[in-house]
């Protein structure tokens, strides 16, 4: 007799994207490309990770608005400035403020998955923010679950 | 012959909790709410992530002391002030400073559960921060494990 | 007859790492102890936690960079400054600063694991940012997956 067995495991499904901007900082709305993972992954609960692979650029969860972003940008001039005083710039880099500016906003998040679907509030996008790019960069996104 | 299987899936416990904070900004300890979600779950090994679903409030760890508390309210109007110069109010809001807020403070924590029970530091306490409140506002407590 | 079941369950790894710095403040590199909790797991897929159990120290992910390692340091004893004014020193206590910088650098990073490798990018190293050391001071590595 032979008995097969259903063996319901973790899921887990990883995917990188590659980001390569125009400009040195941008912020790019990349839900989309998140829910398109989540759904090739056929996970319906579970939690999913965003982050970047590189330690001058961000993954955060906030608004769809021009202006707001317009906002998070200065702020980030303001509190970590461009400049050519960091030790950092000692190695030949050039940048100091992009590496303070992913720490302030971090490299990555979170995100809840329930009954299939990417458990965010009505206004919660995730944004790719860029603080050093013109070359192509990867966020990993990994989903784990059932 | 019937073989029963129990099947030993990942389990998953999803929580909404609401808050109605009394002023624009305020700091509440929900390491209690959190504990209970835990205890309802049967989830003795796994991880759980409690974040806010809105833009402009936080979920952090850190002290239960009101002196402390109060040097974290006036750091973050010093760091990201309240003020009408923000691009983000063309829109009609005026709440460009809580976005901000939110993005310093992080709108989550990930914690983890061992042996059944919040396997935290012993200072270690949950906070939901708002700032801009005064109105029904959603976090979700989403636990993973077995 | 006797059914022997391999019970394909969700595996857990708990590690707790204490760090005692002989600086007040101390910034380390700690990728490798990392690296080897994961391989004592011998999980292949799923998420690892990385969380200071203290609320006067972090966990954060950037570049293995002396110079940097300075700018960061230069960055936040200027952000969230050492200093007599807190209220929290009502308590008795004279490290409100530490709690102000573990909130701006957050206290865990979560990392991805893929093929039973931290899946990282090139420049990524786990740092513990200590704030308020020369005492013992415990880190939770935990591991899920299977």
């Amino acid at each position: 007799m032979k008995i097969k067995k259903e063996v319901p495991k973790i899921k887990a499904h990883t995917y990188y994207h590659t980001f390569n901007t125009e400009n040195k900082r941008e912020y790019i709305n990349m839900t989309d490309i998140v829910r398109r993972q989540l759904k090739e992954s056929g996970i319906t609960e579970g939690m999913m990770l965003v982050s970047a692979m590189h330690i001058t650029a961000s993954v955060y969860v906030n608004d769809a608005e021009s202006g707001l972003i317009e906002d998070i940008d200065n702020w980030l001039q303001k509190l970590a400035p461009e400049g050519p005083d960091y030790n950092h710039h000692r190695t030949g880099e050039v940048n100091g403020d992009a590496h303070l500016k992913n720490l302030l906003m971090h490299n990555q998040t979170v995100l809840p998955v329930t009954g299939g679907r990417l458990d965010l509030g009505p206004w919660q996008q995730i944004y790719y923010a860029e603080f050093d790019g013109q070359r192509p960069k990867k966020v990993i996104i990994k989903i784990i679950g059932e």
